[in-house]
């Protein structure tokens, strides 16, 4: 059930989730942005994970996304749907309502509120997953949940038959690097790495992939590198990996709270006009001096003609 | 709006949430919860709070629980909800619930997935608090949201018109002092403190009351405590912390992780006969080794006969 | 050798050390600033704390900064010694020191550089104590060592003959009141606060002092606010209380770092005349602006007339 | 002054500091390292580090190293030493010592009691550098001074004349990037990663060579990994990452502390033979249990025979 290996290898990115206001979508700026990560050659996409603002929009809004994003791929890639939550009971019926509309995957972070000891996390895992009647692929976000999946409690988790990789935002490769030798024997367990700016090494030594939110904005940049870096063309993995470190050193840092990253990003995607750069709250999109900066920067770059 | 000046002075226990499996209310031991604290002579209740375990609980079971300590209550006491959540269109349905089955007030945590900065903590609060149709208390728990309340977000908070009060649960006592510097000129604003440990120390110099997680167990020591500490009887006052210390200090620290206190508190409830002790995950209920010595500890402190 | 019981009762400022330069004390600002604590009634005095910036200081500033002030005091008062280090043998070696000048008491904070576990921390006071001359407090730092006593290793410490209490800056009295019961058969152990914002409400509550900064400024202040406290005059500790506060809340608050404590201080004995304002790397003195913030609280609080 | 570019390009083991006792070198024990990393080509010997325990040793015993391992290398390879301390005059004089004895540079972590802001952070440096009398790296350790350098600090610090490079030991590939990135107009200034785990890596994407711990063992693997991935031949550098990580994963995960590290690497090269495995307080030497396990560890991966 955990998929067919190879299945998980490539770029996933985040999907932003475009907002006319905190509870409603921006319907044509979704579709857009949906046919636009499409045609940069993406491998599947991701909703409502931190970059789709997921703990802040209501479960109606998430349904809706849900639904949405599922009937326009249609089947065209894979859609993994973020189900974490801090309520075991709205995780299965978040994930019953991906099922239920054609998504292939859903992706748990650990809960967020309570603190847990890891014996704990992984006893949730073990009630959690096999109610889940998708593939699962944990999500390592200490920075977000106070929590860190230790190697041990994802290792006992890849037990379980439809855990079918992580993905790890920690920033930490030297963690990465652990989970892959406590997987060595588990050439189907996929491990994705989150922040974009390691893409290309944790390709280069072994890493399946990428969940990359500059892949919103530039989806064939984040592909190619990530080919580049399977295939161990240096020189051209390290020269996407300069062009992915512009952006990330550019657009992303505009901002002086750690919300920067997920600030340029729509604005970014709003200067381009693919969707509007409304944030739900308690964030909200950059102010005009702001949005000049990263104009400029996307000029700078060359993503904005 | 916000409430008579002396409305939210003394103990508000937050209630536990009793259950018998993660998504099913343990209906006759809630029933003899209410009765029990409400009999311990307290000035209100507050549920749906971190020692209810809001956030491991489905929306269904939280708005469940609301219509039946209101029906319950029926007047005799407020009752406050707490509405904390990621998602501030969340907050906004649980209050209209709230106010709909006749709580009295609610409780907002900030939001506590992505890390706001203070401007967007007051935004938030100023966006919020105009939605919600009862008066709000503002709940300082940086320990699980990973965010304080600056004392200059509080002043700006308490500016809004139903901005009641603050129940701060920080640990830090002086930060409250701060708190209670900054809103001198405000003495209709509650300022309660969280942890019980503190309660006495907080009241003798001006605090307001206590939210303690004790007084679902022994609500009496704390209103008397409260009393004491109010009225200066510090011989008395000093001996009732004391009481409160041995509590603290026994039934708390049993397990070896942050959840001792809530696992410690569901298990005397249940060795006290008045509620079971199933817990929502991430947590579980102590094992037999820890339950004797929470038994133990009960018989020595004279709660258990 | 741990002392007479009640000689470590009262208030211990914690002195700062007056500089003109990086590595040159100022001598006359130290000698008034001695005259000035000892004549405000302090019970100690206790040089090389945090608030003295020990760790800022080369060892020989250190060495002739312990023999001047113990030859000032020439037992008018016991001088405590901070012999904190992140070096066993330097910690020895600043001990030995100190006792030969006449110093009453070391203080040791743990080491601060590497993260020790619990019983590290425990061996470590096991092996070093036996080898200072002079009765020791424990001093809990976390916020500048990223290492908590537990109060089980300050139990196992408290059985060494010559550990003789502990100062505690966490500023958490939850913490300091567990220290209190699982200690509470040994009335002769000295339980002393850092932060002057808990003195009133520690000492009503059973503490035995503080260790506190502004009684640089004001020590009489200071003194009084702890014998109204440990008489139990409720009304005058409140007054002094909240005249703490207004000096907390004004004058070490005006910059913008976790150092303005330290700067604030400095600076207003700096406008009152009793020592330079001169600090060590990696701090500097308040510029201009931030200075007649200083000066103009001073005023308003009454301390300058 | 900073060197000639290419100079500090390669593999600097962190010295361990053999010890008889906490103030006893082991003197044939450091002779035989010394041989032993230098035989395993390496561009350098960076003493006095995290690794060397530096914090933990006394000034004297910190000298006497100085002079002992500058007298035995003779210029056979460039010697780091390292100058953190919390006092400015302390880390002139330990500079001054590194220079006489014929150090070629001096390694520079930021003061670590009191936590500094960043303009605080980059005026020490430009304060210290220039009394310092050779070029000198920055030394990026967040985990155990609670202080990045954040990259327009170092930005800044680089434009000073004898400010060389930086060693990152953050874990954090993200910011070492940004750093390559702010840096790129500075071929010559040398970024060096601290974790052996992300050394190859770091060098496939531009980093300039590693100070990895576990070349005190074999010295002789990371030199070729560092090789391997600067010519950029991938295979050979992902088998040489495995075996590191093989390394890592074993030896360094023995016990259950963040000093693991440092205790399994001591404990290894007591085995080989090498040097005893005395630590300096506050962490001792592994017991029996966890000795054993090194030792299987090093059969297993054959690194003892």
């Amino acid at each position: 059930m955990a998929g067919r290996q190879n299945e998980w290898r490539g770029i996933f990115p985040p999907l932003v989730t475009p907002l006319l206001d905190r509870d409603t979508l921006d319907v044509p700026g979704l579709e857009r942005l949906v046919e636009h990560v499409l045609a940069g050659g993406v491998q599947g996409l991701f909703i409502l994970g931190s970059t789709g603002e997921a703990p802040s929009l209501s479960y109606r809004l998430r349904h809706e996304l849900i639904e949405r994003v599922c009937r326009q791929v249609a089947g065209r890639a894979p859609v993994l749907v973020g189900v974490t939550d801090t309520a075991f009971v709205e995780s299965v019926s978040l994930a019953a309502r991906a099922e239920k509309a054609g998504a292939a995957a859903v992706v748990l972070a650990s809960p967020y509120y309570f603190p847990a000891g890891q014996p704990e996390l992984l006893e949730y895992i073990q009630h959690l997953a096999p109610e889940l009647p998708l593939p699962v692929f944990l999500y390592n976000m200490p920075g977000y949940t106070k929590l860190f999946f230790e190697p041990d409690t994802v290792r006992g988790a890849a037990g379980l038959p439809n855990v079918a990789g992580l993905k790890d935002s920690s920033g930490n490769l030297g963690y990465f690097h652990r989970l892959q030798a406590c997987l060595a024997d588990r050439p189907d367990f996929a491990l994705l790495v989150g922040p974009e700016e390691l893409l290309v090494e944790s390709v280069l030594l072994g890493g399946h992939g990428g969940v990359c939110g500059g892949a919103n904005l530039c989806p064939r940049l984040y592909v190619d590198a990530y080919q580049a870096a399977r295939k161990g063309d240096l020189p051209r993995a390290r020269e996407l990996h300069d062009r992915i470190m512009a952006i990330s050193g550019s657009i992303y840092g505009v901002g002086r709270h750690s919300s920067s990253y997920l600030k340029g990003l729509k604005c970014a995607l709003s200067l381009l006009g693919i969707a509007g750069d409304f944030m739900a709250e308690p964030f909200h999109h950059f102010r005009a001096p702001e949005r000049e900066k990263v104009r400029e920067a996307l000029l700078r770059i060359g993503i904005l003609g």
